[in-house]
């Protein structure tokens, strides 16, 4: 049996469960709590994080290679488009939510209010989740441009870097950080990925201590 | 004319400097600080970082995401081997290098002491030039470990994760931060990716106010 390593609020897992979903790969979820470091999780991926996908007796970690392998091992259906500046486009997103959304609005908004709580990391950095607050609505802001002459974010087809964004949101969304109403193209978009069968062990998470939000598994949110 | 937009000690620059040297695409380099964002330099990229490629009238952003463009729309010589789990090892190791080197060592070392003083940001934090000393002792020892087995750093062959992992090594070698000796055969890497063609133009880079280290362009140091 395939096995994923993750942790239900990590955004980088959720992209790698959305990819696995779409391509129907069954996989058992194994949650970790990555920053304890165990030594068996070390061995399986040195780096330390997750998610790692166990497949064929083979481990396989950071969120971009994994996808881009299963996307070479299993091609259908496809996170690509076919054309190299179509992939070019999805690679550039997924690196646009993967780092820098990350770095600007999750990690400070999910770094400090939750994963600081759950390491034992001490008080949120008010700055920090101000920072984030603010940030959120510039990305938000560029994503209503893209989807201004798209119907998905890199193009008029659905790809990895949906999935890249969506992993961003759904855990901000779980914790009720997510301006929607003013951002009415992003929700209608949320609206449509969150509806795929893939999502749905997504929407089921539950990490206890943080109550989701009440429209978090809504699809008519 | 292809057009770069990079900084001389920014290793995603020289990761791709190094790409498009191997794959023979010349190049008219321009400087950018890119700290300054300016407001022509963010209608090229919104994400407000270099390398920028303009090829073709487009212009390509990501460090990574250009790499995989370049490979897919010019194959000759590749930068990644053909097959699906070679592949996947030099994705998992351009990551690695990437983010977790970048942020562990070349931040630290590099931010603290060399883009501090280029955009007055004040003093060093000693303590983060400290965590960045120790680490990279780490790293040097994980490509001690995979150059035991391989010839080059994801396989048999030279791929992306050479560059990737030489254009983080060289900007730190620049200021003198490498211990080579006490790591030979990752001294012994470094001279073979020295001396290809593809790299010259980085060892040619001077940055006003900081003086290369004596051995930075000797392909015997």
């Amino acid at each position: 049996m395939n096995r994923l390593y993750h942790y239900p609020l990590s955004p980088f897992s959720r992209k790698v469960r959305l990819a696995l979903g779409e391509k129907r790969i069954e996989v058992e979820l194994v949650e970790e709590r990555y920053w304890e470091q165990g030594i068996e999780f070390l061995r399986r991926n040195p780096a330390g994080q997750v998610p790692v996908l166990r497949m064929n007796g083979r481990h396989y970690c950071d969120s971009q290679a994994i996808c881009e392998y299963l996307d070479e091992a299993v091609p259908t259906p496809p996170l690509f488009p076919r054309d190299t500046e179509g992939r070019y486009e999805v690679r550039r997103l997924c690196a646009w939510f993967d780092d820098k959304f990350h770095r600007e609005v999750t990690a400070k908004l999910m770094g400090e209010r939750v994963f600081k709580k759950l390491r034992g990391g001490g008080v949120p950095d008010s700055a920090a989740v101000k920072a984030g607050s603010r940030d959120i609505k510039t990305h938000l802001g560029y994503m209503t441009f893209l989807l201004e002459s798209r119907r998905w974010l890199a193009g008029n087809d659905m790809t990895l870097a949906d999935f890249a964004a969506a992993a961003q949101l759904s855990c901000l969304d779980y914790v009720s950080d997510v301006p929607w109403d003013k951002y009415e193209a992003v929700k209608d978009w949320y609206a449509k990925i969150k509806s795929r069968p893939a999502f749905r062990s997504i929407l089921a998470d539950q990490v206890p201590g943080f109550r989701p939000a009440v429209h978090y598994a809504d699809l008519d949110f």
